[in-house]
């Protein structure tokens, strides 16, 4: 994710009704946020918000909420979610290590879309789907765990597998090249819609435990 | 693998050391067959040969056997093997689906490279990554159980990935674009260097157990 410099970027946020600012108060009881009793959804990553958005739009009886860890990338999502009222759809300024801490027992889906690669081996616990960030999610989960991933770097996706199975997830579904498959169902993020204009295969794995 | 009448296959098989006919007579003893103890790799499907015999050559050390069904194909991989004088290798001709009944507690490593991919649902039990299949090779490995794959069918490694995990195999290495590797260690079987020429990835998965 490049950054770049948005004025006021705080600011803004701070005066959004999509922002969750006290979002320790919701710990393990963001339904109560949400008002329902519909399945949650997270994104750890959202950026932009392409992807969380489109899915708050598309299934207005599930609710979603975005984790970012940067002001100036949630104001550019914030300006998208502004163009619509999604009462299903909430965003959180937060940094993933805190995940397990603040979500419990209710998550339905994690998705996990384009996320930094990382690419020095030195660096692969700050990988988001390291054993060590999988520890983390383990009590995040209502019941099945469910982890959804797309990416378009291809040793990102080789390290998840081999950390997903050795974490004792198995591989629900799985495509090589989604961009060759039936994509009716498939919500892109900008990252995605990028890389598959350049003819670069995108990666996309679901795995349950 | 495209079948040509080969003239007489069946009797240049019969006169040949390279060929076991009489393996039923070494179920759980193959190494009686090698004289040694040294350890024993196993590829289903051979077809002409390329693949075992340049291990064989490379690896003087181990021993290997190649099981393919058809003789028109055998007899093109002994053809090759004939240039060489390779005590470390044999070939048997016989149905995938025996191989749990001929092999017991003595493969190292089952290689299966480029199987076919049976592309219909209604056959995927014919595939060799089915757990059907897997099911068939767990009595025949040593100690701890190896299967290493390649393949350049993506639909193909899909599913096997699916396979080998639900089967509890963990994933030890993995290649979605095998050379775009360092390909010092890599030998090749026919198929993958014409599919590789053409640009094509190559899969290539080693899980254990």
């Amino acid at each position: 994710m490049r950054l770049r410099n948005v004025k006021n970027a705080s600011e803004r946020i701070i005066n959004s009704d999509y922002i969750v600012l006290d979002y320790e108060n919701y710990k393990g009881d963001f339904k109560s946020l949400f008002k329902n009793d519909n399945p949650i959804r997270l994104e750890i990553g959202m950026g932009k918000g392409n992807f969380i958005i489109n899915n708050a739009i598309k299934y207005p009886d599930i609710n979603f909420i975005g984790v970012e860890k940067f002001d100036s990338v949630i104001v550019r999502a914030l300006e998208k979610a502004q163009e619509y009222d999604l009462p299903n759809l909430k965003m959180i300024r937060m940094d993933a290590n805190m995940i397990g801490d603040i979500f419990k027992n209710e998550i339905e889906i994690l998705y996990l879309n384009f996320s930094d690669p990382w690419p020095k081996d030195r660096h692969h616990k700050r990988r988001l789907t390291s054993r060590y960030f999988l520890e983390k999610y383990e009590g995040i989960f209502a019941s099945k765990k469910n982890i959804i991933m797309k990416t378009d770097n291809r040793h990102l996706f080789e390290f998840s597998l081999k950390e997903f199975v050795a974490c004792d997830y198995k591989i629900d579904d799985i495509s090589l090249d989604l961009y060759k498959e039936d994509l009716s169902d498939n919500v892109q993020t900008e990252y995605e819609y990028k890389f598959s204009q350049k003819g670069n295969p995108i990666y996309k794995v679901s795995v349950t435990k």
